[in-house]
């Protein structure tokens, strides 16, 4: 991280040279009245190359959801309420911050259509623009007279004198004895799909729906093992989509059978990143009148348009989405593996910290650089699965916050810490949180830490019929919270990938019911309720959850039932809690779980030969009475 | 109800003259090659009257839902659950069933597609087809070359000889002391609303929304105290489609002003009920370039095209509905004494039972007359506000069941009772379920029935915060029931109108995300989990709840909490309970309830000398230890 990030960023010359090229004839056809920069890259993913940070280099705002646009008189960003103060500081004046969520704040198009002169054209890249999203402003526009128009050319990047090249990095296969699945298995799968709804054809854009498929990963963005790729999918053709140098490899080559394919239909044809266009272009020209061809409907919307749309058919989750999501038991073995892993370093970590705290040398950043030390000693660790976020008392209250020079806090004995944290295995992701006190928490602090804590148990411990959306479960977590009056304004659980994106869909626990597709067995989604108080402490409690099938007494309808289980295996520090405050079934909950802690990471710890760590685990993990 | 409604209605000779019509020049332009039947009537209703029972004439069935479409060779009905078995008995072998909510059951689109010829027109009366739902049928059938076409002429009202006039019931007139505001106030604050989003019109199609506005009531269709009527409101203007001879009374003329109006812009002009179309048409004729128009997306396609587009806002609530569903003081207060003299009739026909059951000849039938009996005798009755559900044993587990003289049961010291039943009186609309044993319920039904109270009382204790939506709290209903492997396949709550319709809108508690606008203080649900066992019993407890501010520890970001309390004061039968199962926060609630049942229904039994009734409701509320 640059250690300027929080000082404005001077904008008015980019401004200036933008708002040039918006009249430019070299770029558009017609002068524009207004830019609009997304936030994404050409695979709407959620973390992005540094090529693709566009919005942040007209702007300065770096933060991971916004959305820039500017005009002839004006230049606006809008963001969600984690980033309000982050995009104020790194903003110069020529910026206006739309906050979203506000009930003041207009909409984009509320507030292109009040400040733009009439008929005016506002621009975009198809390319980086999703297709519902497109769809969506281009008909707010056109009400008011207005259009939307797709720009072939970034006009970021014709400003952008020293834009970065897009990365191509080493591709890394994976076998059997990690994916459970050859990718030739997964193709069949797919295809299996596609036949039951008569579709012919799949644009995959994700770029961890590639990754998936094809058993490889990359490292072209940081934190997501993934590389940039396109692929398109017929019932005999497979066509990959990727910058052929990193097909040089041999290992690659043979990994995909590139030059000795088993069978023709299971022959993957290669074609650089940048003709996907053309090649799309090509296949839908040879579409037989009602043969259909899959997108999804975040697909760009530059590649979306190319499918005509009696040929096109958006799907708002990809059959690859969902097999994902379902880990099989390769997966889910990894992924406990990986957990255990974790759970040694965290163990490690927290025997260490209670060394070196009286000390008062050890900082936010410190303990999160100790913490990637610790975890990078593990086997088949490969990075970070996002930015650790390490936070001392008030910072704690800044849900998404990241521990920078300026804002640093040292640890003590009078502040709760939480660090939220994860790294990304060969073998699995993890992602966990501990709030924790090393020296006495007040009455208060136990308090909420204890009612987080019940919403994180109501969760976990929860039994729900087969079919049950994640959105059903949130409440769980909060309904302690809520008997006091207190709450937290974000949603309780993401999906989490194997060894892909720490966040990944369609399933997750929230009181947002899109992006919310039924749970069932072999889910892999985070629990992690929090309560934040501005000013003073942040409290989150973490646990990668799997999906399982649950025993219970009857079995109505014969639908079955499920739960959950915990991969993250870290202990819940019993000083936090008031114990007071729960139930016999909770205490139980808290027992089981730190038996289970002791058992199977204490183990590993001993096989380690990581005494301190064990001697930590032992007795943190002591039953409650 | 007709004695003969489970034997199937011949239907040969209907279907015959329907698709002879459906080919015949004088009703239609070209032929269509089918014709849609909805449900409802021209203004969406839930209940119909007669005269718009047009689906079931054709097809036999007559259940709540459910819609026919006849094609040149099929004839086919779809409707949900709770109808199948009632559906299949009703209808002819000329008819299909099709049953909603299985996979394999084709939607209405999908099976008009596969069946119709190319090309083919798709007739429905645009007046009972709601605006929305003709968009999406009229696009899926697009996308495959066919047409919907609205059919002016209703092609059922054609060929049904003896169809009964619609109803024009005499008008009751509330006053102050039941409406709290007056029609005036309601005006114009619907006016102050229509300011602020800068509409210039109004079309209240919905006929408890007149209602309402109006401080009318009718008895045009049976439960429901509403008259057939539209309206459209503008800045400055009144206009009320109603039946002219209703407004002859001169009660009715006083109470509109018809004859003094006090002021220009609450002046009422009176139009003949069918001639909305045209004045509509006049109203849009004479609208300013930018001048917007309200209506409901429910409304009827025919009054929603009538609006252009560029004046149309079509919107999912009106602020009627949402004005109309948070109850002012007067209002509270009115419920509260229309469930005070429910409670009285319901203590008085459970004392009775008690003495009656053993001689065996106690029906579902006479126990349904008996509880009208009784709460006809309570001041300010009008009529039941729905057919009462008296169900004994296996008839329990129809959810919407209604005894009939073939499946009629009588009730045994064996078998568990279920009484779902309301009445609408002059200051208040009720909903009561209670499940009981005359003599020894197994341990499994008390088990059962121990899971829905826990389900209730996590409702009816739920503190939350302002703002939250009914689905949020719908799993609180069900996680005892879900823990055990059981679960109950309806909604947890709906909303309940002030001498209005019992089901009303724009919130709820229930599972599906749709219509569930957020819960706030003064609006009023029911709170009504269950559990069915096919063939053996259905277990229901259903209160009539308030939305209230909760007093809470804490305050987050200054929200506010909010809690339910129960309007509804009738004993829940202890015998059914196993307290065991139950936490002490649970028996407290049971506790607080009874003791509030006993105060305050018992002052009331008191008051009416009601001296058996009042013994049995001392006994029934014994707090539990």
């Amino acid at each position: 991280l640059s250690t300027d990030a929080m000082s404005p960023k001077i904008t008015v010359e980019l401004l200036r040279q933008l708002r040039q090229v918006m009249k430019n004839s070299k770029y558009i056809t017609e002068p524009i009245q207004a830019y609009i920069v997304p936030s994404g890259d050409a695979h709407q993913s959620e973390y992005i190359a540094p090529c693709d940070c566009r919005r942040e280099f007209i702007c300065g705002f770096n933060g991971s959801a916004g959305t820039a646009i500017v005009t002839e008189q004006h230049a606006a960003l809008w963001t969600d309420g984690r980033y309000f103060l982050q995009a104020s500081q790194q903003m110069d004046n020529n910026w206006t911050l739309m906050k979203m969520g506000l009930k003041e704040t207009p909409s984009q198009e509320d507030w292109l259509i009040s400040v733009l002169p009439e008929n005016s054209k506002v621009g975009v890249d198809p390319w980086i623009i999703a297709a519902d999203q497109w769809k969506n402003m281009s008909k707010a526009l056109s009400s008011a007279g207005h259009s939307l128009v797709a720009v072939q050319d970034n006009l970021i990047d014709v400003i952008w004198e020293d834009r970065p090249a897009r990365p191509s990095t080493k591709l890394i296969t994976l076998g059997l004895k990690h994916t459970g699945l050859t990718w030739q298995d997964k193709v069949t799968a797919l295809r299996g799909k596609m036949a039951e709804r008569k579709i012919s054809w799949f644009v995959v854009t994700a770029l961890d729906e590639i990754a998936w498929l094809f058993n490889l990963r990359g490292s072209d963005i940081e934190y997501n093992p993934v590389f940039f790729a396109y692929a398109i999918i017929g019932m005999s053709n497979i066509k990959l989509f990727v910058d052929r140098k990193r097909l040089m490899e041999p290992v690659v080559r043979e990994h995909l059978e590139l030059d000795s394919p088993s069978k023709p239909e299971l022959t993957i044809q290669c074609f650089p990143y940048e003709s996907v266009y053309m090649e799309l272009q090509a296949v839908c020209a040879a579409l037989a009148p009602k043969e259909k061809m899959w997108i999804c409907d975040k697909a760009s919307c530059a590649l979306t348009q190319v499918i005509p749309k009696a040929h096109r058919s958006a799907i708002p989750y990809t059959p690859l989405c969902l097999a994902k999501a379902v880990k099989n038991p390769t997966e889910i073995q990894g992924m406990k593996m990986a957990h255990i892993k974790d759970a040694v370093a965290l163990c490690e970590l927290f025997a260490w910290l209670e060394k070196e705290i009286p000390k008062g040398t050890v900082t936010e950043i410190s303990v999160a650089d100790k913490a990637e030390e610790l975890r990078s000693q593990q086997k088949d660790f490969v990075g970070l699965s996002f930015p650790t976020i390490s936070s001392v008392g008030p910072n704690g209250a800044i849900i998404h916050y990241m521990p920078l020079p300026e804002t640093n806090r040292t640890l003590s004995l009078n502040e709760i810490y939480l660090i939220d944290s994860g790294a990304q295995y060969l073998d699995g992701t993890t992602d966990v949180t501990r709030t924790v006190h090393f020296g006495t928490p007040t009455d208060y602090e136990k308090e909420c830490f204890t009612y987080v804590l019940k919403g994180h148990i109501a969760v976990s411990a929860a039994v729900f019929p087969n079919g049950t959306k994640g959105h059903l479960l949130d409440s769980f977590a909060r309904a302690a919270l809520w008997d006091s009056g207190l709450d937290y304004l974000h949603g309780t659980g993401h999906g989490v990938g194997c060894f892909l994106n720490v966040h990944e869909g369609p399933c997750g626990i929230s009181y947002k019911t899109f992006a919310d597709e039924p749970l069932e067995a072999g889910m892999i989604v985070s629990d992690e309720p929090g309560y934040y108080e501005d000013g003073s402490f942040g409290i989150r409690i973490e646990n990668v959850v799997l999906v399982i099938p649950a025993k219970t007494k009857y079995n109505y309808r014969n639908r079955g039932s499920l739960t959950f289980e915990p991969l993250t295996l870290v202990p819940i520090q019993l000083k936090m809690i008031n114990t007071d405050l729960l139930t016999q079934k909770e205490r139980d909950w808290v027992n089981d779980y730190h038996k289970k802690c002791r058992e199977t990471i204490g183990a590993e710890l001993e096989r380690q030969g990581r005494k301190e760590a064990l001697d930590w685990l032992i007795r943190e993990t002591q039953p409650i009475v």
